[in-house]
């Protein structure tokens, strides 16, 4: 174990390697990058770093390692769970991957982009577009999270049911690793079967296992035109149904197919200026969106689901901008629920077919431990991921439920785990869920975790703290 | 470390286990356990134990751990590389998974199903279909083939365009550890984000990490109606070309899209009986699949394309028997090789871009080394995959050819390698390239690979002799 050199000498040496401007060590500098974006989570460094290449990243790595110094990586400091957040000891170094923002090559015949970490994911859509081409990652925070943040929690939003996660989205990746080696694994193949599949143990390990600086990732052909509907329908049950009839109709066509309960379409048309309710009221609506499928096929299928009462009442957008309408009830729904106070919120998955099954165990055993909780339930239902949010309409009533967040994640978390599902099923695990997963993964598999962890990790200095 | 028992102790143990008939020691009866089915690759075994449940595989894992002897997992038995056959010392046990063969579950709603690592993958094709639902990977072996060393081999095929290789096709795995364990991560989740992905780690290790005993695998919706075309395309750039146009105006609809040149067309039109000419000749063909797809946007698509002159000449299969006549002239490439007489293969990728260019070079550079030599190159241009046969037409000529082995692949890898290719796209490593792939792997990769071989089998017992 090589003991902790005076802070100075290694900031000496980083300002050696990225140059003095790019090494922070002021509060103020380093304020925005010791805390999470929403101020759940405060920590503190030795300083920040911002190394403008893979090679400066790989020697600031080496440089903590032989000091024996934590290295914290940050893109865009969007997480949810505080994964980027040093903790409070202040002897982390953060390494800001935001430099390392170069688009490095698209091949279009390939249907590939080759990006730096800290390209923002809006920069990488954009790129794409360029070349008349779709990365179909979308996500709230895309302006200012980046690639490498993408990954690293492997990422996923509304086309997952078409385009797969981060992950699959994934075919070559440039990883720093503990020992401040570079492995460059970037590789453009569709098929490559030559040993063990590197690229898979780093994305969605959240930097504990490796710095990511560099991807290659998959092009879509951009769609040439979008049917999106607002469908109502009277239960959980019968949205999966629809899920299933629109899947058969249309197979990858169907793009998204979100679920929106009244609750949640109720606090966006009272909270959210310009919102208007687009059909009668209903327990429930689907959001889906069908991507270069025959529009008269769309208007079809539909006609047969009202006809058949699948569906109660639904539109299809007429115009883009009717389009954005509906998309914006749906992307509301979280800044809605802010307005009305504070709530608790789930990020959950269960196989789809589960999904009815959930909802009315959840709401029961919810309604029967803090009566007139209020549940706002929505999300990706065609991946099986729903968010669950709850609150007490009553504003001092909710004091006492906030207070009581424990229990109402064992309450929920309890439920998944007897549905065979997962408590993270985007957000990762950060500091929010580490000691959550210890009770729901089977001791086998943490042991396996922590065994990848000492094979890769065996000094714990990157990103401590975080998934495990 | 342990000493080795003497066999009879260990195969006492193991007859305790599974039941003393499943437990075959007469050398006869072991004969078609130890070899591979093309007769490459011999080897011996203590015994070879064929279990009955996860619960045994388990047991006799751990007794032969307890023993200090190694492992061979062995599926259908119709590996390329010799993945699944014992090495020559006799010491090994070969664990034959064909006992767990039950599909456990089919769960419509979400589009999954789970079966043992010994349903053979036509058993699973068939299950699927029989609900109406597709399960997409197709192999020439299908027939014996199982489950397990499709997820062992991350097994590929003519449908990876569109629905990936085996391994975006799985959603969870049940594996026995070195020690024994079982890790239980038999989830239907299509998204779950709570720590390190640990099925990728095991899919694609050839049981060189653990025993994949079950999955649950992605189902999707059966295609109602298929289009398939034979064109003449002058190049293989056009080739590629043709391809980019197909994905930009049908998408996920263009479910194959294989190359085949007029030599190796030559082939089976010389040696297969029944087989035709479906075009006029032309050096190099495309067969393409639209699954799904308007026929009249298919046609109207052709017809541009034969009107810019990016196709030369073509045909739409106008029946299902057309279409199996179309496809059969390229599955029947290998069969119509070997008559031939024997030839040196190759299973590389490139990115897709870079097809032509791998073409050229590698046909020149083998002209040089070998004039006279003979290409037959074929495959899953769509993926980037190729593959690349070589003999001499001469008999005689090809016996020398033959024994340059070393040489031939040494000058067709290495241009893959110019290419940032790779020497397995689809067959994996086994003991066939466990050499080459030194050559080729950075290594900082090799130990990477290295470092989970010994976090995950400290005693390299698991199929020993493979990959690493």
């Amino acid at each position: 174990m090589t003991s902790t050199p005076r802070s100075s000498d290694l900031i000496a040496r980083l300002a050696g390697i990225v140059g003095a401007a790019q090494v922070l060590t002021d509060p103020a500098d380093m304020a925005p990058f010791v805390t999470d974006w929403r101020g759940r989570y405060r920590g503190a460094a030795q300083c920040v770093v911002r190394p403008g290449s893979t090679v400066e990243v790989a020697a600031v790595v080496k440089a903590c390692a032989d000091a024996g110094v934590p290295v914290v990586p940050q893109g865009g400091n969007t997480s949810l769970c505080g994964a980027a957040t040093p903790d409070a000891a202040g002897r982390a170094v953060v390494i800001s991957l935001g430099r390392l923002n170069r688009i490095v090559a698209l091949d279009p015949q390939n249907s590939t982009i080759s990006v730096e970490a800290g390209c923002t994911l809006a920069a990488v859509q954009e790129a794409a577009r360029a070349a008349d081409r779709l990365f179909p990652l979308a996500l709230a925070s895309e302006g200012s999270c980046q690639i490498g943040g993408n990954l690293s929690t492997n990422a996923g939003g509304v086309q997952v049911l078409r385009y797969g996660n981060m992950r699959e989205l994934t075919l070559g990746l440039e990883v720093v690793l503990a020992n401040g080696e570079i492995w460059d694994g970037l590789r453009g193949l569709r098929k490559d079967n030559t040993g063990y599949d590197l690229k898979h143990l780093f994305i969605g390990a959240e930097g504990t296992l490796g710095i990511i600086t560099g991807a290659v990732l998959k092009l879509f052909p951009l769609p040439k035109k979008q049917a999106t509907c607002w469908l109502n329908v009277a239960t959980p049950a019968a949205a999966v149904d629809l899920l299933n009839s629109a899947k058969a109709a249309f197979d990858a066509q169907l793009t998204a197919f979100e679920l929106v309960s009244e609750t949640a379409l109720g606090l966006v048309l009272k909270n959210i200026p310009d919102t208007a309710r687009p059909s009668a009221a209903s327990p429930w609506y689907v959001l889906a969106e069908f991507s270069d499928a025959d529009p008269a096929a769309v208007e079809v299928w539909l006609a047969d689901r009202l006809a058949a009462g699948e569906v109660g009442d639904g539109v299809m957008a007429q115009s883009e901008t009717q389009a954005k309408k509906l998309w914006a009830l749906r992307e509301s729904i979280s800044e809605a629920q802010k307005i009305e106070g504070i709530s608790i919120k789930h990020d959950v998955a269960v196989p789809v077919s589960r999904i009815p099954e959930f909802l009315a165990m959840a709401d029961a055993t919810l309604e029967k431990a803090f009566p007139g909780v209020r549940v706002v339930a929505f999300g990706h239902v065609g991946d099986g991921n729903l968010h669950y949010n709850l609150s007490q309409p009553d504003a001092k009533k909710n004091e006492s439920f906030i207070a009581a967040q424990t229990e109402v994640n064992r309450l929920v978390h309890d439920t998944i785990d007897t549905l065979n599902g997962s408590i993270s099923a985007e957000h990762g695990i950060g500091q929010l869920k580490r000691e959550e997963i210890l009770r729901y993964k089977n001791p086998v598999e943490m042991a396996l975790m922590r065994s990848l962890k000492q094979a890769l990790d065996p000094r714990g200095l990157m990103n401590p703290g975080k998934v495990l």
